[in-house]
Order: C-alpha cells, then structure tokens, then sequence
C-alpha cells in the first residue's frame, strides 16, 4: 500500500477543528493488531443517559461486530463505544462472535456498565481470527485515558488505507439552544483492497430520544452514505452510529422527528453526514475526480436511486470521467441498463452546464471541446433527466483509474 | 485504439473451419461507415422457408435496430440481415429509425422479399446519425456478390474493437441425419470503447420451426450470453438470432422443441452459443485471465446466477484475479452483497481446486503459496458453495487490469 499512501488529491485541506462534546470521552491507542506504531483501538465513554441510534451494512455475510450492534441497538442506550482497525472480525464463524463478547465484556468492565450498551465495529481484513487479547490487555489503560477528546487522533485510529483521517462539526440550535455534532468517519471503497468498510460515528450534547435519533440516522444515511459508491463493493462491515450525551445546554424537550424545533439540528446533522459520506468518496481508491450525479425526471425517487447508482457504478462511465473524455453515449447505455422507466425520446443530458443531449439525440451544433475542457477539472457533473415523471436523486462517486487498479491488483496484501 | 488492438492473449489459435450452409449466402463489403479499408457491412441472403428466432437486448434504451428486429421477430420467418460495424444507430432518435426503414427496403429491393423479413443489427458508436445512404449505395453490389461464404470475412465485417473475429461450428444429428450449425459474433465488453454490442449470429440448414427455434435460442442464450460479463455495461444493441434454412439434408419433421430427435442438435447449438460467449469474454477489454464462476448451494439456480454475477461484477474481484491474489474475502463479499440468501456459517469457497474456506471459516491448515501459483495462470475457477438449498448456475468473466482502464479512459474515442 506505501506506493498510494499519499494523501488523495481530493482531499480537505486539513481536519477540521472540533469541540468538545459534553459527555463524550476518547482515547486512542496502538494494540498491535496489524498496523505497527499508530493508534488502532479507539474508546469511547458516553455519560450515563447517552441515547444511539445506528444503521448497518445490508451484506448477507455481515461481519460479528454488526452482528452485535444490530441485536442491542434496539435498547437505544449506550456507555461506550470500541473500535479497531486492521482486521473486520468478518467470516469469523463462532470465534468471531466471540470477539466481540470478550471485547465488549473487558469494556463494560472498563468503564462501569452493563455489555450490553457496549457498541463495537471492526474494520481491516476479512477472513482472519480477531486477537481479541490485544483489545483487552490495553483496555484499562484506555479507559484511564479517556478525556475529552483529540478527534484528529480518533479519526487517526479507525483509518485503515484512508488516506486522511475524516472529521465533520456542525453547531445547531434546538429552541434557541446551541448544541455541538461531531462525526468521524473512515473508508476508501465500499470495501477497501483486502481491508474493509466504511464505518461513521456521529455525536452530539443535545438531548435526542433514541427513537428520534434512529429516525434521523435512517433518513440522513440514506441521502448520504447510502448515495455513495467508489468500486460497487458493499462492505460486510459498514456502520454508522449516532449518539446524544444529553450532556450539553438544556433545550426544549425533543419528542419525535418532526418536532419543529428540531429542524435546524436535523439540516446540521445531515450536513455532518453529508460531509463525511464526500470525504470518503474523496479518498476513493485511486480517485482524481470528485463526481456528482443528478437524476431527474424519473418515476419516482427510488427509481432515479437506481438510474444515479448505474451511472456511477458503470466502469466506463468511470473510466470516461478519468479520461476526461465526453463520451456521452456511455451515459445512455448506463441510463438504460439501470432497468427503471426512461423515455429514450425525451432524455436530455448536461455535463457540467453543458447541454449534450435532449430529446433523445445529440443537441443540435454540438461543440464537445468546450465539455472536455471542463472535464478536465476534479469536479465533475453529470446531470440526466429520463422525461417520464418528477422523480428525482443525486449520487456521488469517483473515477476509475490506473490507480485504482495499482492499489487492488498489482501489490499482494 | 490501436496501441491496444493486438490479438488478446485469451484468444482462440485460429478462426474455426467452416463448412457452407446450404440456403445461406454472404457478402460483405467496406462502405466507410467508420472504418477505413475494410469490410463494415454483411449482407445475408437467407433462402425462402428460413425460420428465424432471436433475443435482445433489454436495455431501456435499446437502439433503432433491435426495435426492428423485435417487431418483426414474431412471423418467425426470414429472407435477410444486415448487419454494419462503426455506429449502433442507438439514442438516434427519429432519424435512427427512418435509418432502418431505408436500409432494410434497400435490402428488400436487392434480395426480392417482403420488408418485414429482413433484420437488421448495427454496432459502433452511440448517439450518431447512421449514415444509411452508404449502405444503400453499396446494396446491390452486395446482392451481387452474395455466394456460399466466407464465414471469417463475415465475421471481420461485423468487428468494432474486437482483436479477433469470432466463430464456431458443430455438426448435429436429427434423427440419423446430419446438419451443420455455424455461428459468428462480436464483442468486447458489454459495452466496449465508445462502440457498442455484443451480436451473435447462428446459421443451419437444418429445418427448425420458427417456435421451436426461438426456445432454443431463449434457453441457449440463458446459459452462455446472459451468463458471461466483461464490466457489468449492457449494450444498447446487444442481439442474438438464429436462422434456420431447412435446405439441408432431408431430416425427421421437429414438432417441438421437446422432441426427442432434438436431443443432439440442441445440445450442439448449445454448444455453438458458449463457444461464441466464451469467445467474447476472452476478448473481454484488457482481459488477461479467463474466469469461470461455479455457484452451488444457492435457494434457487436463479439466485445462483445472481451471486455468480455478484462475483463477476465486483471491481475488486476482477482485480484480485489479475493480481493473482488469492485475497478470498473479497469473494466472501461479493457473496453477501449479492443479497441472495447465503448461509454464513455454511459457505464454501474453492479455488481451483484449492479448498479455502470451509463451514464460514479458513480451512484448517491453509496454505496459501499453491494458491496464489495456480493464481499465475490465464484460466482461473472460483467456486462458492452457499450452503442453503440445492441452486446452481455457473458464469463466465475475465479479470480487471490496466489495459481495461488504458482502452476506456487513456485514448479519446
């Protein structure tokens, strides 16, 4: 991997600065698991009324740290969070499940609680043992680490071939109340070469009830991390968990999702979600192009769902962008493979704000030099509308390059 | 595309011997549609009484000729087909099927039959006017020259960015007596650079019904081209048809395609089909190992294929391949990505025939060096036992390298 380890040329400029949230402790530690000399274990304390909410990878092959999750989310209470990168604890059979109780156990015990509001994720190879022995042997030290946190470092911890380490803040006010939401997130594809997963965790000091918060969660993953592909290749691992400490200002009691002061957190954790599903596609695998995908015009927005994933997912739309190349009949192909209602008489299409097509054919005195020129950039718009109703999605990707292929083809994990 | 138009490493030794088909008569001729200095139309005559079947692509956005040749499919009768290279007449709008309706009547006129018995296929670039007036200029040449032919220069004629051109041919007995079945076809992806389609053509004199016919090649096409994948991209234009002439030797009458008497012939077409499927993919763009999929254990043969496909498809496996990386969680990925039912703790996987997981773990003792050798080699097998029911179905691919990205994103179309 040291050949593409330099940062991405998409990248943020440099992580963001991110307050501290009340109720929230961290602590990063090197284990030993697979990378040597860098924090690999993160530890998350969460005050005692801390509510989650979470979403988790839909692979029939789920990996036991999901496995975990998904049976105790339901409670809606969490006191901590483990997190390790270098091995998924994926296709682990019984001992991978094992892992997991072990881990979660020494971390409950670590921290004062019951197992059971102890949520885990696993991301790295899949297919070996998790030494589990690893976590727990620095546990207790971990926990007398914890303190209001260095989300750099957390960040740092669950990276596996990230380039950056990915971090979002949004402040937002509930009833006039400021309150602080903080996200860290990892990934590099859907499944990262012989690594895994994308995995997000969000916190926030306003008081959201776990209900409330599953709510948003659902709702804001499936416009962003649910909106976004780099290789197709859906992780057995993906993750994304929320939490609210409760522990900040006092505001206006929350009661449900569309309570209308919930309004501005909701857009501001969203905007969170938003920003941590674009940096992962910035550290897509052998990316050079930042590309966004709008569907309109289809019959309904599941449906421009499906037409937005084929475009992005299509290696010669992929290799089209990468090339710089407007090569637009790629676009139609991917548009009528997707299998969704397209009126291929009054599709129209724009690269950037370049009209190409509309009504079905090439727009009349085409001049493509203007449209290569643009493709040139790192940010790429395509936009299609398939004339059938008002339906409408938008997706993000990257290109596929020599990259891309150097990183999972060409060195041996 | 030059740089990368040398035979692909994948390709069969030689064109295949083969034999006239009594009532089928060709021609092809360069009318410099693209292509400079070499044949890119076909002309074939088809005697009176041919039958004729055929499935298409089902691509939303299917080109002007398969809309054709779909309307006209269903008399089961056939006097010609023309088929040009260098433009698909796909996403061309009115134009493109005013385009068939003049190029099809021009063959008419040439051959003396009824309009609705001519077909028609076009492969090439996508979203182009097609410049019919040159192939009616060149129709009575073509209708000139027509003889028991020269199947390798037929097969030339309907290339794009195919480094081979692509035949096979069996002899089958019905009922003691022996027909000939010749098959040619193009392709090079799904979708290949900028050109478009995957198009096969099977040729016999044996006497088929046209209902018998279309079962044949609905059934064949299930288990060989709707089987194989290059990079997931279905073509706008992508075309099977079979013509069967009856000008053979005298044979038994064939009721049904449930006939007895059938047994041989439809295991030789069968065969004629794969062979030409096999042919594409090993043809497949920057192709350097040939991938053969066996899934087993699945709820259903169709859910099989669908996890077949799963593993095919994914970028990350189609690299793992090229880099001869017998990185095996990634097939465990694309095995619960797939969304079919799979049982984790039962799954199975081989390659070659190199245990390596066994009951959802690492076999026992795994030794990875034999693996990663076999790996080296140009024809690879993967093999996945799911674990829950009895479903079968086996896919053909090719792997994912850097000529794949140099053809589709290095040079402009």
């Amino acid at each position: 991997m040291s050949a593409d380890s330099q940062r991405s040329p998409l990248a943020p400029k440099r992580f963001p600065q991110m307050a501290d949230i009340p109720g929230v402790a961290l602590a990063a530690q090197a284990a030993g698991i697979r990378y040597a000399g860098r924090p690999d274990v993160l530890l998350v304390g969460l005050a005692p009324g801390t509510s989650v909410g979470g979403v988790f990878t839909k692979s029939k092959t789920a990996s036991a740290p999901v496995l975990w999750c998904r049976d105790h989310i339901g409670t809606g209470k969490a006191r901590g969070l483990v997190v390790n990168s270098g091995n998924a604890n994926a296709f682990s059979g019984h001992e991978g499940a094992q892992a997991v109780a072990f881990t979660t156990k020494s971390a409950a015990g670590a921290l004062g609680c019951p197992q059971s509001q102890i949520f885990a994720a696993s991301t790295g190879v899949i297919g070996e043992p998790l030494p589990w022995q690893k976590f727990t042997k620095v546990m207790e030290s971990l926990a007398g680490k914890l303190g209001p946190g260095n989300w750099n470092k957390a960040a740092q911890a669950i990276r596996t071939t990230d380039t950056y380490a990915k971090g979002a803040t949004r402040t937002a006010t509930i009833g006039g109340v400021t309150v602080t939401i903080n996200g860290i997130a990892k990934g590099s594809g859907m499944i990262a070469p012989d690594m895994g997963t994308m995995l997000a965790f969000v916190f926030t000091d306003a008081k959201i009830p776990a209900g409330v918060l599953q709510s948003l969660v659902r709702g804001g993953a499936n416009k962003s991390f649910n909106a976004i592909t780099v290789d197709s290749d859906t992780s057995t691992s993906d993750t994304v968990l929320a939490f609210a400490t409760g522990k900040g200002a006092r505001h206006k009691r929350v009661s449900g999702a569309g309570d209308g002061h919930l309004k501005d957190f909701k857009a501001k954790f969203n905007e969170v979600l938003l920003s941590l599903a674009h940096q992962i596609v910035r550290d897509g695998e052998g990316a050079s192009k930042f590309v966004t995908v709008n569907v309109a015009g289809a019959e309904s927005a599941k449906a421009a769902k499906v037409i937005g994933m084929a475009i992005a997912n299509s290696p010669l739309v992929k290799t089209m962008v990468a090339g710089a190349d407007p090569n637009w009949g790629r676009i139609v192909m991917a548009v009528g493979k997707a299998g969704e209602k397209a009126d291929r008489d009054r599709v129209a299409i724009l690269i950037g704000d370049f009209p190409v097509a509309k009504n079905g054919v090439v727009v009349p005195g085409y001049d493509e030099a203007p449209v290569a020129e643009y493709m040139k950039g790192d940010e790429i718009a395509i936009t299609v509308d398939v004339g059938v109703a008002r339906g409408k999605f938008t997706v993000w990707t990257c290109d596929l390059t020599h990259a891309y292929i150097r990183i999972n083809a060409d060195y041996r994990s």
